[in-house]
């Protein structure tokens, strides 16, 4: 079901918002800024009807009472970095932006928790939980921009999900308003909480169609003592498979990242990406695959010697080829450099078409293989690379057609997606499924499950009104 | 909204459900065995109308159907072991037992992960995860007889949650069967998977509310390679909170447990249980505080040395009086045979009344004061013990009043769950709420969330029909 409201549904609405927030926190017509046009999926921008920026949860849950009764349509909005339009607002739509919902409100060193408003910036939390000396380990490359609410509506990843899990996992207690209105408060700073359903997971990874996140506590670690990094070169994926295996047992708890990246990927990397260096040399043989790993331990002094003795128990064992191991902080960013050139991707292939998909993580090199060849031979010059998160299954695809005026995005699409569908794997693994991925759900999720997510949403939302035909 | 059904409907559906899985698959009358008139609840025990227990998931899909539509309430049991009354079926009721739902469906190496179906004992998961070269971390007192789907519907805890989490957290992929027959299969093997709402999350800790677990997807973990463990005394509970802040740190992501004990459970333990001794020595003197601590490591020749080395530091600086870490096999159970003595109360203090409470950590020695002497002052004579798992937030009190016919239970409730609710706890940190905290489910959560509680319910369970009157 649709609502459609009328333009005196949408003129009472916009008065009464104003009566109630005041005209800092209503912005409507051409005082609405560029920024809430769009988010970073790359589509068509659009002027929502107006932004509403509430200072306060009570402020949001008035935003919200005020458009559920007039049938207008809300939008969460936070940073807007995110990746398939899940915060893009139609013109008949009301942005709801938490911008103003900032701030840290309580960091407590016994409980190595905080309490942060949902609007904040993921780095100024990983900045508060740095100067109370813990640690927070969510993390992806839009951390200046992105609030962490929107990282936790999405569900977001990054790069240490082998150690920390994803945003989920970092949630003790949250506070979110409900379509209608009701604010739903359970800021619970305990790890073992099991009085009645635990709602904060219905408003993760729900991408803001079953309520609006305003707080949240969230857990800090301590912060790691030392960390140590290494390249490891592969001839086949078995040995990747390998590495994962020995890594999760000889480092344990303290393995933070398995990045593997493909031949065309690396060669990319450390020969077209500016800046970027070879860490095996210029003129070093190619491999079958690479692998940036990680651990974060706790004393350099004793970690750095186990960490090495491992990799050379492997090298002396012929398990692997090559591996380098890094000597300094400069090693270090020059080895997570090759694995980030990921973002300088869009240099050489402008309007590259890009991928999040999750697979069996012993479905993945054959993954990789098929799709490869699917694409040259559905798609005529098709260029492609991969790499990923793979101790998480997770894979990202680049692929790009040279010399055309528009990518084939339709025939690229049911390359890979088919291809998920038939590996068992999922089209989103961390970045959601907003607007652009929705008809792909299908490939992922069963019928069954679809429906019973329907479900929630009529009993959440009956009148369809907050972030409508996301996600489902 | 309950329904009850007549006489002639509950004849119809025995006589369906007989049709459709067969006599050995319906128990009625006198053949409805003792084990499935209760819990471990001490409730008074009932014989539901039937036992009802299909082989696989098939069957228990065609049993809810049938029962859904002549409007017979179901209960789902699996081990019996819960502490709350949630597997407690009444008369008018069929008992849904997984009895006959066992086995391991597959152990993936590569994925590190196994399928089970939800019957199976947990110690049988643990013991399939060991033979194929790994573990599997949950683990609680009855681990022969409690079931996976039942740890998973009551989202179990135990004594390495700091290390691994709650039983939810080991979970990838799941099928549950909805209360009128729907079955929702996800048996995702990824670690990350945002392809729309997380449904498992429905399923996990809702007590078999919303609906039944048939099979799972568990993580595995790298067998543990070492284990240290270490009984400390602490003169005040700040000491207790610089250990744990110290631990945390210094073991970093090996700290598997941190069990904190007040001196009047460790004298009971050290002195009164069977076969336990004071691992300081039968004359040592009394402490305000006792803490057993455990890490995981991955190699004995390593991170052994670490571990004393760390608790040398701590008793050098003068942070504790004492230590003793354990120096063998034997040590490391006699030092868990005091943590595990409670199992022993029930000798001393036969109907005790035992809580399962949660507090935010810097709470927890207060409430503990403060509820030992609100208990003297309103129970004449009470005696109450004090322990749990401290680093999680998780309190269990024991408490007796000597000399009575009857304990005063409403009396010892109304402290015990008062001071929850002053000090921003939760009635339940790991048993759940079943039917015997239901009445005080609303200490712990609002009335907001229990409304979102009851409106999940309504959605799914629009008859009232699936394990009614349980936790809302």
């Amino acid at each position: 079901m649709t609502t459609t409201a009328t333009t005196a549904d949408q003129s009472a609405a916009l008065e009464e918002l104003l009566q109630h927030l005041g005209s800092q926190a209503v912005l409507s017509g051409d005082d609405v800024l560029v920024r809430n046009h769009n988010d970073y999926s790359g589509m068509m921008p659009t002027r929502p009807l107006a932004v509403v920026r509430p200072a306060d949860t009570h402020g949001v849950a008035t935003a919200m009472r005020i458009c559920y009764s007039h049938g207008i349509a809300m939008v969460p909005q936070g940073g807007m970095t995110g990746l398939c339009g899940g915060a893009r607002a139609g013109t008949d739509q009301i942005a709801l932006s938490l911008e103003r919902l900032v701030g840290i409100e309580e960091v407590d060193a016994t409980s190595a928790t905080m309490t942060v408003a949902a609007g904040t910036p993921l780095e100024t939390v990983q900045m508060a939980a740095a100067e109370a000396g813990f640690f927070f380990p969510l993390d992806l490359g839009a951390r200046g921009s992105c609030a962490i609410g929107g990282n936790l509506s999405t569900n977001a990843g990054g790069n240490r999900v082998i150690r920390y899990g994803m945003a989920r996992e970092m949630v003790l207690g949250l506070e979110a308003v409900l379509p209608e209105g009701t604010v739903i408060t359970s800021l619970n700073k305990m790890i073992k909480n099991n009085a009645g359903f635990d709602l904060k997971h219905l408003f993760i990874g729900s991408e803001g169609t079953l309520g609006v996140i305003t707080r949240v506590v969230l857990r800090m670690f301590p912060k790691p003592g030392s960390t140590m990094t290494a390249i490891c070169a592969a001839d086949d994926f078995d040995t990747v498979l390998r590495l994962l295996s020995s890594a999760r047992r000889e480092l344990g708890p303290l393995l933070s990242a398995f990045e593997v990246m493909w031949p065309d990927y690396w060669t990319f990397a450390t020969t077209q990406a500016p800046g970027v260096r070879n860490p095996f040399g210029a003129d070093a043989p190619a491999h079958a695959a690479y692998v940036l790993v990680e651990a974060l331990g706790t004393d350099p002094a004793l970690d750095a010697p186990r960490f090495e003795a491992w990799l050379e128990r492997l090298l002396e064992a012929g398990v692997m080829p090559n591996a380098v191991v890094a000597q300094s902080l400069a090693d270090e960013r020059a080895f997570w450099d090759v694995r980030d050139a990921c973002g300088e991707l869009h240099t050489l292939w402008p309007r590259h078409m890009a991928f999040d998909i999750g697979l069996p993580v012993a479905a993945m090199d054959t993954y990789v293989l098929r799709c490869k060849e699917e694409l040259a031979r559905r798609v005529p010059g098709c260029q492609s690379v991969f790499y990923g998160h793979i101790g998480d299954g997770n894979l990202h695809i680049v692929a790009f057609q040279p010399g055309v005026d528009e990518q084939p995005k339709d025939e690229v699409e049911d390359t890979v997606y088919g291809l998920v569908r038939d590996f068992g794997g999922t089209v989103s693994a961390e970045h959601g499924i907003g607007t652009l991925k929705r008809r792909w759900l299908g490939h992922a999720r069963s019928e069954e499950q679809i429906e019973l997510m329907r479900t929630l949403k009529r009993a959440l939302d009956p009148k369809n009104l907050l972030n409508p035909g996301k996600v489902i």
